[in-house]
């Protein structure tokens, strides 16, 4: 097992070369490696295989799917990573210039990060996803995926290092970190020096964990306890269509709703119908029903309710199930949303252009939605192309992160002997 | 002693109606603001004569004077607040618009921080210029200045308060932390979910400590370890001009020269001229001269050298101290950078555009400068207008930070209804 500080020090090499790199290099790079990929199918299925085999009595159904790699998803992960060629490269940029009197010429350049470090757990096709947002933002990366998913992981790497080396760029471009343990978790988040951007991707534990133990700069991403506010004037048709969607398109993401806050005046009206509406009309399909965890002014008026706990208000659920709670007016919805939220998508529901306006300004999440569905937080949905994850701080970069949000930049001065 | 943990509370509070300040309520606050300070000009030298006294004996000459105010420095503190005003505001700025093709309208639109808390050491100059930074920019501030500036700062914040109300604003927007132990910093900066941002201003030490305990989102700024390459092809009048303007002019500032790099063709030439022109010269007109940190290959030429010690090419010196080493090339200056610098700010004297863009392209700092001084990198001279820092991290901001820096983003998404 190689020691986690080489594949740093191996990484930190790397990076030094890379502002120099062309747009061209880099799409080159792109088109190999997704070739490379394919080519390995086989040794990614059989390692994958491996990985499958060794979860299958500790995982969950919903776990070992996501772990599960099949020729159409190697062949998605390689579509996806040529998707980006076509993306705008943003190193080079030239952000602003500055002329000064005396020809001092000052030029704000878009430049990489350097070496991003990124833990994830278990989906392997984050690794192909995360290695090639890296090279074309001119990055280094080192990747510290779950151990479930390690052999998968280390089958796509090597492909991707393949296709690396035939482009004539550095295999230490795209490192995996072999060591699986905590300690090594650990050692991304102290190398100062070595790390420039951590970016972790996974539950609120892992983030939590980053948040608590890194001493580099860390972009906390994906936790997302996502409110929705069904103003009084709300349409009733409109709230119930984006409540279904919300939460139930895709339980498992984290733009998915998990509260629902209902003004006082239409709850008697909306409640009974979205119990309906996503419990008794879904199982009636045959689709998964949701259940609800109310408050107290709720609870009579949903059939499929039951009292919510301490932490329903809390909880990111990923699961069919919505925390409802009855609230006075947009005031309180916003009070409730600035003592709950993770700062990821919330949503009103309205025809007051006041209220829709109070709710975009007052509460501080990355996406504020008005008669929307908080399912498109999405780097796609929002034009960035694609997307490492979704920010839910303020610093830096706030929402989908795309290519531009993995680079920083430099101030360039030329001058001819100017002194101050 | 109010408790530290009751001003967080406070700011937080403040923090949710500052969304909606216009400019204009900004702009008068910050007039009063400077009005109120002029008018406590009296109490504010009272407090002010009570921490020099309390100082008198602990403090260097220089940080006495540093500590010092006088009717004319607070003048300049309002006049800083005031040049404020003439500033755009960064905040409601629409950075970016996506339409999707279902009507959905995604606004990137810049939002203040929200509460930004700031650690700084004994001037209490900053007091102002940190309190104006932060209202101009929507955000809500948090000082917690050093304790031999503790009555000066209170004296200041106080009229700063003043103002605020007259403009019709919370003095919550401007806040003094009243512990100044280690606890309170430990407080800020472990106030996950009530801090926002937080910016060390001091020295090594402090920005080390916020590193390594803060939980919430840091900027670090202002360590410089400055590098000036001399290459062969140096034009050497303009390089001792460059370096005696770098080293002397300011040598107590971020950044100032602490390192020169010099080409081995040159060195011969240029040496002995800098040892001249910054020794002798200087001393000759009663100036400071600079002493040099030389190492094998230079001490031979430096009269005034001495030989370098083991730290010397790794120290923020802030003094007429100039660490001198002489190099094979522009590559082995990069790779000698790589290993020293704090990413500041890093200069190039060269008659080659070839190895200028290889310097450029290579060194990794906030600023890289070809034939100019150093002593550049700063807010006003960048164009910026102001400055809460120099960032020499390259998350959100990189190199002087104005308004823009401390604000961040978010996305206002508006339909009719849309699902995905």
């Amino acid at each position: 097992m190689k020691p986690t500080q080489d594949i740093l020090i191996a990484a930190k090499a790397a990076a030094r070369s890379l502002g120099a790199l062309t747009t061209d290099t880099k799409n080159t790079a792109l088109a190999t490696m997704a070739d490379a990929l394919l080519e390995a199918t086989n040794d990614i299925l059989a390692a994958n295989a491996r990985d499958v085999e060794a979860s299958r009595d500790k995982l969950s159904a919903v776990m070992i799917d996501r772990l599960t790699l099949t020729p159409a998803r190697i062949e998605g992960m390689a579509q996806g990573i040529r998707a980006l060629i076509d993306l705008p490269d943003p190193v080079g940029e030239v952000l602003d210039v500055t002329e000064r009197p005396d020809g001092l010429r000052i030029e704000k350049t878009a430049v990489p990060m350097g070496v991003v470090a990124i833990i994830y757990e278990s989906r392997p096709n984050v690794t192909s996803d995360a290695a090639a947002l890296a090279v074309k933002s001119g990055n280094v990366c080192v990747l510290r995926g779950g151990k479930e998913a390690f052999a998968s992981s280390y089958a796509v790497v090597a492909a991707l290092q393949q296709g690396l080396v035939r482009a004539g760029l550095s295999r230490d471009m795209v490192q995996l970190v072999e060591d699986t343990t905590r300690e090594s978790a650990n050692a991304l988040m102290t190398a100062v020096g070595y790390v420039d951007l951590l970016i972790p991707r996974g539950g609120a534990g892992l983030i939590r964990a980053c948040v608590e133990n890194a001493r580099v700069p860390v972009i906390q991403t994906g936790t997302g306890i996502c409110h929705i506010f069904v103003d009084a004037s709300a349409d009733v048709d409109m709230a119930l269509n984006i409540l279904e969607n919300a939460k139930c398109s895709r339980p498992s993401v984290c733009n998915a709703c998990e509260v629902c806050l209902v003004h006082r005046d239409v709850a008697p009206t909306l409640l009974p119908a979205l119990d309906q509406r996503l419990h008794a009309a879904r199982a009636a399909q045959g689709q998964s029903a949701v259940t609800f965890r109310c408050d107290d002014t709720a609870l009579p008026l949903m059939p499929h309710g039951t009292k919510a706990g301490e932490n329903d208000f809390d909880t990111e659920f990923l699961d069919y199930i919505l925390a409802v709670r009855v609230v006075d007016d947009v005031d309180a919805a916003i009070s409730h949303i600035a003592a709950h939220s993770t700062h990821h998508s919330e949503a009103i529901i309205t025809k007051s252009e006041q209220n829709a306006a109070a709710f975009v300004a007052a509460v501080d999440s990355a996406a504020v939605y008005v008669n929307a569905s908080t399912r498109f937080t999405d780097g796609g949905e929002f034009g960035l192309g694609c997307e490492m994850g979704i920010s839910t701080q303020k610093l830096h970069a706030r929402g989908p992160m795309g290519l531009r949000e993995l680079t920083t930049y430099k101030y360039v001065v030329r001058g001819n002997g100017q002194v101050r």
